[in-house]
């Protein structure tokens, strides 16, 4: 099967206390990890492995790199065969060299971006349990997030130069990962740039995207809540909690998913991203929006260039 | 990869064109085909294949048989061994014989049910096409069904004479099909029959359920909604059109989806089934309910054993 | 401009530690004070006033007296008046009658329930403030109900004998306390029995309500929610405190409020009744139901008689 | 009683064909009436009285007249006298001066805003009718706006120069009309300058407000939805017709409400509120915002100035 899901992110906290609390109590989260170096892992309630965000103290914000889960101890030898006959250079990790996790391969997808493929990671379970559980569990303040659901990577594209590490790594992604082309967005007099693309390795909207960019970055990452219910909830805890909102709910057009965008303390965006969207399937044809109505596709109902959120990311 | 999804559900009406007008004004549902033999076939507006419900002529309600797609049509090569190998005897059909598919495999499960795989469909398309889509389409007039989502059987279950449908359907899907687990209801004396499970093909917490009763049939099957507020919406839609409704707005404990049970104008049980509930994962840990709690499992907001429910199914 | 609103509701509680932490951790209200018979006042949080609810020790469930506020204190005299005049006998209460109230008006309905009309209680504030308040407060651990919004009585109905309190009540409503009669059901061969009456002090649907049954009781005093996500929360919050529920979450025709019902621990029905259903102005015409509809409009999405809704009272 | 409720806005619109096509789809009202000078009257589908919006052919945007219902014939002469003696001048029409309204005051505010007073319109009836009516009607195709809910003006606001007309109409507001302040804005370096208040006629929290700005105008008039699931659903609509979207999806913090600001065709700003927000009474203490908290309670979410937004208007 592959790549099964996003397992965790390793990002930046320039103040670790305070983004501690915000991870704990405006998100929800729970703190599973510290150690001697100060990093900080973290789960959702309703995930079951040990952790799924890692805030390592730094004095900039930025992502240092993100795992995904796959789902046998075997997919990762046939996955090494598959990066490396497709000339990736990839490093070998031995279990525990990811804290909780088994051995792993760590490399870099073609817009440089540090990734890390494992199988196993310690079982923690769902605070609901797995016995007559409640639906939601008693005691969230915040949010209530339930799982880290994607990542949205900022790759280098120039396309005078003839740099697109947006098409490089959905190739790879296709190619490698059998991951499903849920959505992409074509510009360019031809519209034959591919400046954004959104990829499944399931059947939600997306596991990962990519956008285009001057360099490199992490745009974002998001947690999944159930529906735009719970997103005017989580608006009203972001500013009861004085959290800086990017962009304030409203439905993508690609994905159709129910959105917030807002910035955690050290300014890495965070969203939570609501609803199923719809259900992705190796036979659904992938979405394509054109350049004229991007805009549509981002935001629908903005329905306008929001400048800040292309050109601010870390 | 086998199973992805299910992919048309083959079902009786009594007054076809009753059942057309249902389908069509109530469930949002798009007729794509009549055949001479008096069948209609329909799609939904999210879906893009051909048909995902057949109405079939008949003087009393049930369904006739129900088909799961494949992702490749090697698969069907595969499953034709693999179930061989376990036992079940498989009928292949040719192209067209199921109408507007490719070759197929028929067998009953060991619940005694027509099954029916196949890996190729006649496309036609979302409402909403692949081009700058719109979330919605315009025009809905009923509950707007995105898609067949699932369905329930009833399984001959007699624990004193040895016979569990229920659990002999189970090991299959998981062993055959490689669904994965998602719930179990586990009751008697030493908890160890299995009344009802809760299958996946995917990442949604059911493509298709088993639950024991005195003789097989078909419980109910749904169609998807976004979320609860669909679900009020759905509800009015129904008491509009005086559709005779089983169960009123709530959530289900197993699987936390929200739901509506009611019957169409034959007397199948239909459901809208709403939100993701969960995300399903090949790690994530099977969710058993015990005999005391299973009707807070079934309906966690009334609580209490629903007779007909259980009693009633065609 | 007489009546502005219910008050406050004098109920019984069979184990006041079991009420007392029903009403706070389930329903979110504070107690605001307790006096040495035993009884228990509470507010909800988005009240300003001392309490609307004063749980009475008893041994057996049900209403003790209903009480409405009226806007200025010469409103008691102008309403003493006309009450007389009317033919009711009232009884004056002096300042601190009703505990931290000033002077009022005690009488009985015809049907015979106790109401007191008053014009101060002393004042504490919503939880909020009146300074840059947030829309809720943090520490919500229930429904989070915001106010006690309305009450329905049961009142004799024997049209054999020539007995319909109902009638009787609601013409005092209109006549003597200005009440617009926003809705009713009228039953019987010719149509002219006044079943049930929902009455207006203001533009929400009921301030009051009256329903005929074999004798006076209580049959459910409600609280309010904002809406129909709020009932799907509060509806999961009944099950996980395994409150006994009676009406699971729908709509209801008459008003068009969205709705659950339920037992206190001592078996007084609540509601949780969420959104404004309409504007009530003097001038809109009053809905009427009829009695082959009478069901539809309770219960707009079973639209089936339920018996014990009207059987069981207190 | 006095006022009751705003009864109509008569706007002007630029192109009235393109008007009729925006306020019957997009907004769901009616036509009820066209004149013989190109003026049209619509009325929306939970409103009972001949129209609440006409739409006057003009070169440019802009509100001609605001009119609200009082709720008694005799109201007009108490109100006629109450006016006259605070310094207004009043002047009366005749009945049908007001097209299929009964006799009637106009004058102007001390904003300069011209305000009409009348006690009857022409009755129609709610869509659905007043016998066993549904919740909601067929054949919405768009936003299904219930009924015109309030209007705000701007006032020319200049402290040095010792103008207030905020605080001049809200006061004739308070003492003419009996109006609640429910809420304002106080700015300035001694919190002395009421910029802007909402007014409540009844229960709800505005039914007329006003903000400061360099000159008088109509800044929006809003239409009552249900609640946040509608404004979603609002929010696509608008986006799937064109319209302008000023403000997307989000609470107020005065009022609690949910909204959407945009643009009619003509450039006029039409607002989508939705839910109650809080039950205003008599005895509710005002709220009051202060200027550094300012746009925490226009727009809770967003929680920053939206230049924008005050600076645009007609």
């Amino acid at each position: 099967m592959g790549i099964i899901r996003i397992g965790h992110i390793n990002i930046n906290a320039i103040d670790i206390e305070v983004a501690k609390k915000y991870y704990t109590k405006v998100m929800d989260m729970r703190i599973t990890h510290e150690d001697e170096d100060g990093k900080v892992y973290l789960k959702c309630w309703d995930e079951w492995d040990k952790y799924s965000v890692i805030l390592t103290p730094n004095d900039k914000a930025g992502m240092n790199n993100i795992a995904y889960k796959v789902a046998k101890d075997s997919d990762l030898d046939d996955l090494k065969t598959k990066l490396k006959n497709y000339g990736v250079d990839v490093r070998e990790k031995m279990e525990g060299d990811i804290p909780f996790c088994g051995r792993a391969l760590e490399f870099n997808l073609p817009s440089g971006h540090e990734m890390i493929l494992y199988a196993q990671k310690e079982f923690i379970g769902k605070d609901v349990g797995v016995t007559n559980p409640e639906p939601w569990p008693d005691g969230l303040t915040g949010v209530g997030a339930h799982w880290l659901d994607h990542a949205l990577l900022m790759c280098e594209l120039n396309p005078e130069a003839g740099i697109n590490k947006v098409a490089e790594n959905t190739k790879l992604c296709e190619e490698v990962f059998d991951m499903k082309l849920a959505e992409q967005v074509m510009v360019g007099p031809n519209g034959d740039v591919q400046l954004a693309t959104w990829l499944s390795a399931g059947n939600t909207p997306h596991d990962i995207a990519f956008v285009g960019g001057p360099e490199m970055g992490l745009h974002h990452f998001a947690f999944f809540l159930d529906d735009w219910a719970d997103i005017l909830k989580a608006a009203d805890v972001l500013s009861k909690n004085d959290v800086k909102v990017d962009v304030t709910p409203q439905r993508h057009g690609i994905t159709r998913g129910n959105t917030i965008y807002f910035f955690d303390p050290s300014g890495n965006r965070n969203e939570t991203f609501a609803g199923l969207g719809y259900l992705v399937q190796p036979d659904m044809p992938t979405v394509t929006w054109t350049e004229d109505k991007l805009w549509k596709g981002i935001f629908y109902h903005t329905n306008q260039p929001v400048e800040s959120f292309t050109n601010v990311y870390t």
